[in-house]
């Protein structure tokens, strides 16, 4: 595996693949590998020819209060991680080769990022379509793989992808959890140990919403009274948001009749996860 | 030559066209091509294996009230006129073929589009960078040819390519003048014969500018002053703006010291016509 700083390298290798006919699967990331994207890394893997990691820390998401100076940083990790999982390239660049100083232009989403994360976070949601739009253009991937964890980034990716007529095949991987159902973060390294137990809440809250949907509960606001309620239980918890809304355009759901997402927001202490469920019907 | 409506015919031939290991020039027009459109397309024939150009008078870089309902449009001769010129592949489509109804991503650029025509069109420079990535996307050229006579579109478009990546070439090719020196446009069908004969005021002025700059003058407020002189000796001519911008960041300069862009955009009766030059010192 070559780790890759400058773009033009990437570049290089991305033609070169092309001109031997090789397919190429994309999993962009900011690093600090887990479980989760380890699970991207080798799907990635078994339906590609070769596969490109882009490790790099997007400093145009995150918004003026967030983590981005302390945001976990490991490479010689990363870098394990990723050739174990069978990546051909790791790339890693620094936040002056992906950005000018001057640079004007950005991709941008409406509707779809005003609720959910993308109303809490503005301009969120322009910085990672603007991000991979750019890896898209570097790295030219046949498939781009991205973790159901952030629905709401794999629901705008897909429709970007759809507008802006990308030729990708977009690839949505399951949520990997702790044994005790925590979903995998890298965020999880800053809880202290009495809010990692605490955090569990997210996933104990959902099991029990699929639960009351098994018995055939279609009103959104029940569902989302008894999450509201189990998280509320734990002291350490505060919800940001709890919502039922339809799987494709994220608008909210009142009364549930076809594919629903579930998805949830919640500080424990400062630490502010996310965790969802899609429900078919 | 191929006329194609959709863009997944115009996937096929891009895909067996790379697969062949040819090069793709593309020329986005919005059709009703003129001698200046014909000069882009024998560009791209003469630098290029393949060339496709895109016929598609694209709703979303009109503004309300401008004139989507009546631009000019003429497929057969746009046929004729672009397979003289040597293209492969005339692609028009319908704006439903282009747009989903619920579409939510664009692409937009800040700062080189809050002057000259971008200040004056609000959301006309989104509608642009947003039709030519979606282009870009569908066609995979190896250069794309734009005409100088849109300035600002053109260096727009040379700073989307370089902040996102797009591996594409962009070629600017210079302005085609009728013999009166009236820079060539679709737009000029609309004018009446009265109009036509004061709109060789905006290609006069700049002309004189010209000369003013070679005896070297430097100062931008002089040249600007000359200009407005010369436009507001015609009864029918209103100006909408007359710069001296940077050539690059299109930011308004004081003293001429590099390359600088003089655009000017007049109305001639209700019709509104552009024209530039460039000054390289």
């Amino acid at each position: 595996m070559e780790i890759l700083h400058s773009i033009s390298d990437v570049k290089k290798y991305v033609k070169r693949f092309k001109s031997e006919g090789l397919t190429i699967g994309l999993v962009p990331t900011m690093g600090y590998l887990h479980e989760g994207h380890k699970s991207l890394i080798e799907k990635a893997s078994s339906e590609n020819d070769r596969v490109i990691v882009s490790d790099f820390v997007n400093p145009i998401q995150f918004g003026p209060n967030e983590d981005l100076d302390v945001y976990p940083r490991d490479l010689e990790h990363d870098a394990k991680l990723s050739e174990s999982a069978g990546a051909s390239i790791l790339f890693n660049p620094e936040p002056s080769e992906m950005y000018f100083d001057d640079a004007v232009t950005f991709v941008n989403s409406s509707e779809i990022t005003d609720v959910l994360c993308g109303a809490r976070r503005p301009g969120h949601f322009r910085g990672v379509c603007t991000v991979v739009t750019k890896l898209f253009n570097i790295a030219c991937p046949d498939k781009a793989y991205f973790g159901e964890k952030d629905a709401q980034q794999l629901a705008v990716i897909k429709r970007m992808v759809r507008d802006l007529n990308f030729d990708i095949e977009i690839v949505g991987c399951p949520i990997i959890r702790e044994e005790d159902g925590l979903a995998k973060s890298s965020r999880n390294t800053y809880l202290s140990p009495e809010e990692r137990k605490a955090a569990t809440v997210l996933s104990r809250s959902l099991n029990n919403a699929r639960e009351i949907l098994k018995t055939g509960e279609r009103d959104a606001d029940k569902i989302i009274k008894a999450i509201t309620l189990d998280i509320e239980k734990e002291p350490l918890a505060k919800i940001d948001y709890v919502e039922v809304v339809d799987s494709l355009s994220l608008k909210s759901v009142s009364k549930i009749e076809k594919s629903v997402l579930i998805p949830i927001a919640v500080y424990i202490g400062k630490i502010r996860l996310i965790d969802n469920f899609t429900f078919n019907i």
